[in-house]
């Protein structure tokens, strides 16, 4: 049986202000960073460590995974930072209260975004400045993997092959594992590995800074899983 | 040319102390926390910003670097973490205080066990506390790999394979990098990069969380170096 430790980033500031914010690079907030501390201290009451992080390009993560691998005076082990398990990119709506969203397109339109897995928020286009190809961090990435909108499928396709490559790959060498992603990068990873259905992951949604503990099989099947 | 910044850690507690630390995992001091701020403030005044971090598997160096690469927006950036950038292994004389050890062994010892680089300070036993083969994050290390006690040379040879194979293979790749060290390890790949003969580097003391430039030639000799 091999554990895994799923976490979603402490609340960010945008989180607070109730913002769509999808690549948008915000910083945690205050209640975050206490969010990720008490995440590293319960890992470590429970007697957690790790040989190995994984998490996004984006600051409210990677800080979660630095302030939770200090809490466990693990801040020496190798940390792998990837773009494929940034948040879902929410196109058009980052920026935008979640208040103000319902109030121009209905409470029905945005709970379609935000859950419907097969749902688009509107396109961003290549000039807007949100594009992440005015962004040096994602230089190295194709104009085909450069989002301008995605919905639950897309973000699950661009965040498998650094699961079945990388994560999977550290786990079958028996290294215990924690990945600190976004509440839409997580989904799509939980909807693959818990093989949910599109009704399923709808009703899925996960809190910011408390870990998910997953326990598998030989062959990465869930045995069980549960909150700490 | 390629620039290079080499960065020495910010101020530990036992800096602050005046203790040998060697590789007692020590905290930055709340100074030395300032220091990685206004390094991140200076690199960031003066345009500079990276591709790839270096640093070793001690917390006042990855700290440094962390607060650092914040401070200029980069914290998205690869950071590979390595014992081989460890401070040197001080021996028994880790934890002690510098001028009690002066009392006891008189400065003309004391400074050799600093600054000559075939000095060894006296070795400890694998029984120590201190022995590294006690600590997890050095499960990967043969025995002949887990010092007892280091002079500056074997600093040096055990720094080195690091240099050529991750280092210069970034910088090869036209990479901006940026090894944030310690006292002696960086001591150490001066020493090389710099040609200094045993008497040069012995007068070398590196100040803490200043930035030192190296600019490099294709062959990755120094053209010229600075402090920023």
């Amino acid at each position: 049986m091999q554990k895994l430790v799923l976490i979603r980033h402490g609340e960010s500031i945008w989180n607070q202000e109730n913002r769509f914010t999808g690549w948008t690079d915000v910083d945690l907030s205050p209640e975050g960073v206490e969010q990720a501390k008490r995440a590293g201290q319960l890992l470590l009451k429970h007697g957690y460590n790790f040989d190995e992080g994984f998490t996004s390009l984006l600051k409210r993560s990677i800080k979660t995974l630095h302030i939770l691998l200090e809490e466990l005076d693990h801040l020496w082990i190798p940390v792998q930072k990837s773009w494929r398990l940034n948040e879902r990119f929410y196109g058009a709506l980052q920026g935008l209260n979640k208040d103000e969203t319902i109030a121009q397109y209905g409470a029905e339109q945005v709970q379609k975004w935000r859950r419907d897995p097969n749902e688009f928020p509107p396109a961003i286009t290549k000039e807007d400045p949100r594009y992440p190809g005015h962004d040096i961090r994602y230089k190295n990435l194709t104009e085909r993997e450069l989002p301008l909108t995605e919905n639950l499928s897309v973000t699950m396709d661009r965040v498998l092959p650094f699961w079945n490559e990388s994560i999977v790959d550290a786990i079958r060498k028996n290294q215990k594992v924690i990945v600190c992603g976004h509440g839409n990068s997580l989904r799509a990873l939980i909807k693959y590995i818990d093989h949910l259905n599109d009704e399923e992951v709808t009703q899925l949604d996960l809190p910011t800074g408390v870990p998910m503990v997953y326990e598998l099989d030989e062959g990465l099947n869930r045995i069980r899983h549960y909150y700490l």
